[in-house]
């Protein structure tokens, strides 16, 4: 009874020299794809946000060192790396905080320039299978983390998620999204209710788009609705995706997500994290040291550009809150599951030995 | 230090055989008032909900009766009651489940009924005090409440409150925004944190209106923020109304008002709910015989009538939820503070015997 031909979204793709992205500012209204072909249009389309999600913009910044490299395609001269580098600079910085964006450049020139090519020809050719492989080694991440998740899933499911993390978040099917798709594609069945996750609306926006174009039932909520929800009906778990993970478990993740977690863990309902194990990072002990970005008060003061606030009020506009790991029932990774008392240095080691 | 001459708004008033009312569909964008001098325009204006809140619809309910028996204010024949009450239906029925707006009727014309004038214009005179009466008990109420809960709040104080129970909710200075008024009178300091209130966002609407024309320091949440604020600072107390208390104290309030509860029970804040003992409807048992209206879905995923979200796609939409009283630190009536565990019919009986 599984269902091998769900209809699930693609935020980009590479096809012939050119770098298909969906306008994702352009949905739910609209299913426009823009092609791009030369590197300023990619910078437009990252600042204007048709593009987003940590791990589709890595993959956007590997394909744009191909829209940049372009004529090095059929060039036989030495390649010129400095001025590749510098080409490349108004992409790099697109967005300051979208760390994926740089590291998916540096490695595809760091693994083109290592292998010492005598041409410019061949350095390209490097550059496009190490972009391949990116964008391959997401799918699979995605895929991995959906197969992990869809197992704690049973026959029929209710689930709660939070902002999108889903097949327009990443080059693959997602990470939370991909839980949920894996278990669709098993045969399970799965009702979602997707927080509208304000103030920038990423979950009616985008999840309940994707999930209704798979043809997978989903409830839209308002933010303050969950608690409501796992009061009256029986909600089998919450998943969410993750910025970033300290070691210990605690997990920033968009604003809202702590408020879920509170509510899940009250009624006694499995809160689950979603994240490729690169989100984990080593660095960090525990989540006192995240800082948290706050953005611009009219995000919230105003939607499509019309003030629902008096002008000049106040507003609190953090990006991301804080779960404590204590709150977490497990982290779903493309590694596996863990469960508390997180340990995550010591899990990825262990993982790794395998 | 008390602060005598706050600038609190007001939703409503009665000036010269006009009823004003602040036309709040155009706010916080516009102050517009609306002169209701006919019966046709004060039902249309209560179905565009440019009046709204219980006690307030319950006012405006009696001085419609004057704008209907305008006429018999200078007529001396015999007081037509079937003509009154057939000419006062639409009134009656303007919002089904305005129960405030029928009871203040049925009191205006009872009151006058039972008095037996002879005439049209005593008949007249009787309804205009009973109208009044009702104006001026609802103020003597906010009046009490915000007296008895301003004396839970310290000198300094950060205060969650969720949905608009202030002065444009009532015909005084509100229920629980009434308690805030109250303390800053007092010269205590409060900062109030309001959830915008999604779907109809009457916080970010209307409670930070008022709040910022009263000078009292106001910042908006979105409904997912509270707990990520409860984390990172020091909250005070939240305090919220009610749209109907059961005798248990289990409370029916705007969605997302439980979430808001559970967030402050895990974070050891007090939680208050302020509402008139008339609130409490003695029927009721518990939470559970409560009703929940469920709303169109179009309010969750149109926002100024631009859709937010696919068309077509499923949401939730209860107008209320329902909040246990364990998680009740208090409720502050116009009669005094009822505490856990609460007997609300045996705690009102106490109160009257007084």
């Amino acid at each position: 009874m599984g269902n091998d031909t769900l209809n699930i979204a693609k935020a980009l793709w590479w096809e012939q020299d050119t770098l298909y992205l969906l306008d994702q500012t352009r949905l739910p209204a609209e299913e426009k794809v823009l092609e791009i072909r030369n590197q300023r249009d990619l910078v437009t389309a990252i600042q204007a946000l048709s593009i987003r999600g940590a791990p589709a913009l890595g993959i956007a910044g590997a394909y744009g060192v191909l829209i940049t490299a372009a004529e090095w395609k059929h060039s036989s001269g030495p390649p010129e790396w400095t001025d590749l580098r510098k080409a490349l600079k108004p992409l790099l910085h697109a967005r300051p905080t979208a760390v994926n964006l740089q590291w998916a450049i540096e490695r595809c020139l760091n693994r083109s320039i290592d292998s010492t090519p005598s041409t410019e020809s061949a350095a390209y050719q490097i550059l496009f299978q190490e972009a391949l492989a990116i964008h391959k080694e997401d799918q699979r991440r995605c895929d991995a983390i959906g197969e992990y998740g869809a197992a704690l899933l049973g026959t029929n499911n209710r689930v709660i998620t939070h902002c999108n993390t889903g097949a327009l978040a990443t080059g693959g099917i997602g990470t939370a999204l991909g839980v949920i798709y894996s278990a669709v594609r098993q045969g399970k069945q799965v009702r979602v209710y997707a927080d509208e996750t304000r103030p920038l609306l990423q979950g009616a926006r985008l999840t309940a788009w994707e999930l209704q174009r798979a043809q997978i039932p989903v409830t839209v909520l308002t933010d303050g609705m969950a608690a409501a929800l796992m009061q009256r009906q029986s909600i089998d778990c919450v998943i969410v995706g993750a910025d970033r993970i300290a070691t210990n478990g605690d997990t920033a993740n968009k604003i809202g997500t702590y408020q879920l977690a509170v509510s899940a863990h009250f009624h006694h309902v499995p809160f689950y994290v979603a994240a490729p194990t690169s989100t984990i990072d080593l660095q960090l002990a525990s989540g006192d040291q995240i800082p948290i970005e706050m953005r611009a008060p009219e995000e919230i003061l105003a939607l499509n550009d019309i003030f629902i606030a008096p002008k000049g009020v106040d507003a609190y506009s953090p990006a991301f809150d804080v779960t404590p790991s204590t709150l977490i029932t497990g982290i779903i990774t493309d590694e596996g599951i863990a469960y508390p008392p997180y340990d995550l240095k010591q899990y990825l080691k262990g993982r790794l030995e395998q």
